[in-house]
């Protein structure tokens, strides 16, 4: 009986909204006045955990809140799963089923499948690929990208850069792409391209790439950060700084690398493997802010930007939840990915009183941590590490995807997918991270 | 806006109706004939891969579709995640992070979670725990419990006995259970409980158990079998029998052990792995039901039953996905897969004809295998195969969670549910395997 289907359907998603967005009404206020969305304002934020698969949230939630409990990306009502596959390079019709970042990143940033290690440019034939960011800006929403890596990295560089390589990061790095320097009529290293596109809130580590000096063009001698400060970008180096920041377009760079863990612990071993653990939280240097302290300020620069008139698009990366798994270490893997599932929180509130946003949470990749029962045999492969979790029980996190002590291997697993506010349904059922694009290219009517 | 988020929402859930359901008229008039369900009835099918998590999924997409083709099972519109974590036998206060078949299955079908190896009783206090089998046949409604497995493992054996070890399967097999068997005052084994739970269909492999000697009680003497026969069972032992069965009660059992495999394929090895290979399809002798078979025959049975009133849940477990990942086979893993993936398609089509049918796929815990790049150093932990998939691209598949050769170990990761039908959106978001036990059991409106 379809009828009695559907009722229950509308019943449930009524439910959901009156669950969401209690502060409907007064949104409503809040979106008619200045400088803080028109009143047809849209806003976007993406949310990508970098290696964040089913198994890491698990490995998360269990040590965190227990395995009955949930985290602030589990309430999310609207979950779907995504396809990470890319292309590979010598014959882009053939699949390469492991992605790494850049080319998943370029799949969700532009609609387009590519190449591992490519940054926004078309397999093979280097072209380069329109992304979210540049179509939002030409529609008139102001833009947002926010990372605990460095800045240069593959998932902030894919919104605003072409590169054929994604090693070059900044002026100095461009050893992998020739044909992108300033002197060979290119557009440059990603840092400079990142600071050429106008965006108004970029905040991460990174610094090194933007001390760099560019060689070629208009700003040659200068710094990169220096180019930044003469087209207009307020800068902020520490907590204190982006706190008291405000402009059009601020520039926070926190750590000449990539941002410092949140929490530190004895990486995993071979048999008998580390542990029983508890993990060391609040590691976090303060004068570096957290990924929530970032994104609440990126939240509010946006909002309260003048020229906010049709809303924004923000893209929010947890990115060392991936590069603690591949150094083997859950409890900074797990560290991450509970900063990053506060950075949601904030995007959760935000969207709770601004409901025309929607909020898509996912990943671009799988990666490595299995959680398996404690092995008993020295021949156990791999290393693993035994966690005493927050109902006191042992979790044991396997790391063999790669020999032990090496970096340890994405996987092609697909990933989860969550979503709420409007268009949220559009991530049910299987889809490609390329429908990501196409999911917000429509929601914000870009052309 | 919510409203405009509301009216987008209800959209989508109307497109998915119209889109599910063609045939909702037919239907309609279907549902008031005779002996095919009342015009009340409700049906439920339980889908339960075993070990079928998002990477054993991804694995068979990539493989035999495409990483860019779409399974059956990934067309169900409703997605969740479903957390699989069982308790500790000796203190069912602390967490067992990784469950086996046993204590999940117990989790879905009795909606409280237990302990390892238990059937349908609790935790330590090892009371009997009433399942969704029993709740459905005391409201009227008809049932069916379907296994490539033998019919007296784990996942078929949750619905239909109360045993405190899962290798109580036969009365031969009582050694682990002396306070279950007949002559203490016990229900008996596995196989004795499930013939004398009255299930309208039972089609499965196991025939040994049911060949054992009953040794107490009414049937002393007699072989469960033979026991089946006197309690009104039809019974069938090959594929044609099956498709000339009928009868309110029809136990079909197929194989003397686990059905037979559907495909074949060489093994994981160590560096340098095996493949690239091609699996070798169409192994399953021709005198053995595949498992779609069995679900269409269970399907017809329960729906044609003169008994059926109020409708039918029925069970379908694809078994042997978690048997093939512990022997690290990555071709016979798939083809069960594959299996499990067509006998849902038989569900599905079911359900577009019947539309007052919910349908949930899910698996009761991950596995081992995981989709990683080639690797090239004699020093890569576990064992490997290469698949030439669908599309003539290479995948790697590595199974590391135990020593090469050793049965691979299940993961604690959270497992992919999806669902379509009526009440199909209560999967959304993250819940517990606890929660597939409620939603059958308001579905059903059972007491």
């Amino acid at each position: 009986m379809p009828i009695k289907w559907l009722k229950k359907s509308i019943f449930v998603i009524v439910a959901l909204v009156a669950l969401l967005i209690p502060g409907a009404a007064l949104a409503q206020n809040v979106l008619a006045s200045h400088g803080d969305g028109g009143r047809h304002a849209k806003n976007v934020i993406l949310f990508i955990g970098d290696g964040m698969g089913d198994s890491e949230i698990t490995i998360a939630r269990n040590y965190y809140v227990g395995a009955n409990g949930r985290l602030n990306m589990d309430r999310l009502p609207f979950i779907g799963a995504s396809t990470t596959y890319a292309l590979q390079e010598a014959n882009p019709l053939l699949t390469e089923f492991v992605t790494d970042s850049a080319a998943s990143g370029t799949g969700w940033a532009t609609g387009t499948k590519t190449s591992n290690g490519r940054i926004s440019t078309t397999a093979k034939t280097d072209i380069d690929l329109p992304t979210l960011l540049e179509l939002a800006q030409k529609s008139g929403y102001l833009t947002g990208d926010v990372s605990t890596a460095e800045l240069t990295d593959a998932t902030p560089a894919v919104l605003a850069s072409h590169v054929s390589n994604r090693n070059c990061q900044g002026p100095a790095d461009m050893g992998s792409c020739p044909q992108d320097k300033i002197s060979a009529g290119g557009p440059g290293s990603i840092a400079e391209q990142e600071v050429a596109h106008n965006i108004n809130v970029l905040l991460g580590g990174g610094k090194q790439r933007f001390d760099q000096l560019i060689t070629d063009g208009k700003y040659a001698g200068k710094s990169v950060l220096e180019s930044a400060r003469n087209q207009g970008y307020t800068i902020a180096t520490d907590a204190n700084s982006l706190k008291q920041s405000n402009g059009k377009h601020v520039l926070g760079l926190f750590n000449s690398g990539n941002m410092s863990l949140e929490w530190t612990g004895t990486p995993a071993q071979p048999y008998p493997g580390s542990g029983p653990q508890t993990c060391q939280q609040n590691q976090r240097p303060a004068n570096e802010p957290s990924l929530s302290d970032m994104t609440k300020k990126a939240l509010d620069l946006l909002q309260n930007n003048h020229d906010n008139k049709n809303g924004f698009f923000l893209q929010v990366e947890g990115a060392s939840i991936d590069k603690q798994d591949h150094a083997s270490s859950p409890c900074q893997q797990i560290g991450e990915t509970i900063a990053f599932d506060n950075a949601i929180k904030q995007g959760m509130e935000f969207a709770r009183t601004h409901p025309d946003t929607l909020i898509l949470v996912t990943a671009d990749h799988g990666h490595t941590s299995q959680i398996i029962e404690s092995p008993t045999n020295a021949s156990q492969p791999g290393a693993f590490s035994k966690l005493i979790t927050k109902d006191g029980s042992i979790m044991c996190v396997s790391y063999a995807t790669a020999p032990v002590g090496a970096s340890q291997s994405h996987t092609g697993t697909q990933v989860r997918i969550a979503a709420m506010g409007p268009d949220a349904n559009k991530v049910m059922g299987v889809i490609n991270q390329t429908d990501i694009f196409k999911i917000i290219k429509e929601r914000l009517s870009l052309r």
